[in-house]
């Protein structure tokens, strides 16, 4: 049996860098696919016409919701250098765009120096020691949970208030992700880690609905070791009815692993 | 007398979507337009195409160098939005494509809320007091300074070691953008300032040469006030040969105006 993830990312080459790349269900939010599962599927069509083996930095923008259904990714190889591939992506259903991205493959050493990493790994307790991120009660109209179906993800103690509605007023959100059907997590599965956890305003500002995002981009730093990912997710800047989430993403060795930006639209506060 | 980054960063629409944007000289880093000016140019263009008021979000992939001389910007609307609409552009020169970018563009009022900033504003002793970014003592081989006779950069007292071979060991740098010839600051112009600063590299390890990026987003979260803009710039994960540079950007009057992340390739440290 594949596992699930691999299931759902796989595409069929059809020639002239087109791929078809269907949006698969249960990985949703409220119907429409996750942001960063949705990435992983045109990554991994990019990936596979660059010929090289890792995202090292992609981008993404989005465009319309993308709800299950067939699904083509259109790529272009905009320059083929020694060290890194660039290439353009573009996932459309049914003739709509749905989301475009940039991105660079390659290869991928941390070992490589120069070496400096001052950003200190998140202080969370182990991975067993974290509540599942259960299913919440679901208030009117909030989204079911197909996404959180596919995945082990725990939550640190400190910072599950959003659950219960009672929100930490910090825009926080620490925890670890993996498969539940024990896939491994690769640099592909590293751009979902970093849009699978609930956003942090829901801890800055207590549980609301959409928060869609406008830009997600994710930089891969290193090849994950086997275990659950360690991450955190944060937000400094909320004005404008817009704010940044920031994640930081560690494996089981202490090594960074990736790390994320994306801007999202803000909920009107009531 | 226009200014000289309304000069530099003019364009003409040929049709279809394409522009001619001319890569102007002096804005270059060894003879290569920074790739700040670079991301200024494509998206003037494709601001331009979108028929909306600012960058909101904007990526750009670099491809080859750009050396000054003629540009052609080809840009795309990949969708039109109530609020934001997203477009692509790509720079080329001589039939070679220089960068390619994705951005969203649309309003900015950082007035509106939720409002929730937690990053201070920089520490930093008032403009009069940061040194000039001076053209420091060129070593051989090193970048004569292009670009900083165009800008009036001050650094913050602290941070100036790289210019004389005693770096920090800090991979920080913080200090001030603005125009010599006076040019206010806008929402084009920060997509400059987030790139125009020494690389903090050069704090951290010393003054070396060409720290080529690779990926650069800009968020802009404001309209800057009048006045210089008050930068700073820092890297956290210096791994794999690569590195990350983190900026945020503050006006005179304290309001966060941008936020920027680049990846870029690191020189070997002998």
């Amino acid at each position: 049996m594949p596992f699930e993830f691999d299931e759902a990312t796989s595409l069929a080459a059809l020639g002239d860098g087109a791929y078809a790349t269907p949006i698969h269900d249960r990985w949703d939010i409220n119907g429409n696919a996750n942001g960063g599962y949705l990435l992983a599927i045109v990554a991994n069509a990019m990936r596979a016409e660059s010929g090289r083996a890792h995202p090292v930095s992609v981008t993404m923008h989005y465009l319309s919701p993308g709800p299950a259904g067939d699904g083509m990714t259109t790529t272009k190889v905009m320059k083929s250098g020694k060290r890194f591939v660039t290439v353009s992506g573009t996932l459309a259903q049914g003739g709509r765009d749905i989301a475009t991205a940039l991105g660079v493959f390659g290869d991928i050493d941390s070992s490589i120096g120069p070496q400096s990493v001052t950003v200190d790994r998140i202080d969370i307790p182990p991975f067993e020691e974290c509540p599942p991120r259960a299913a919440p009660p679901v208030p009117e109209g909030a989204p079911p949970m197909g996404l959180g179906s596919r995945l082990d993800m725990r939550i640190h103690p400190d910072d599950t208030g959003f659950a219960r509605g009672e929100p930490t007023g910090e825009a926080l959100c620490r925890g670890y992700f993996s498969f539940r059907d024990g896939r491994p997590v690769d640099t592909l599965s590293l751009l979902l880690a970093a849009d699978a956890f609930p956003p942090v305003m829901f801890n800055r500002f207590g549980m609301f609905g959409w928060v869609p995002t406008v830009e997600f981009t994710v930089h891969v730093r290193g090849v994950p070791a086997p275990g659950p990912i360690a991450c955190a997710f944060s937000s400094r800047v909320i004005q404008g009815g817009m704010w940044e989430e920031d994640g930081e993403m560690w494996d089981s060795e202490g090594q960074v692993v990736a790390l994320s930006r994306q801007l999202a639209l803000a909920p009107k506060v009531s």
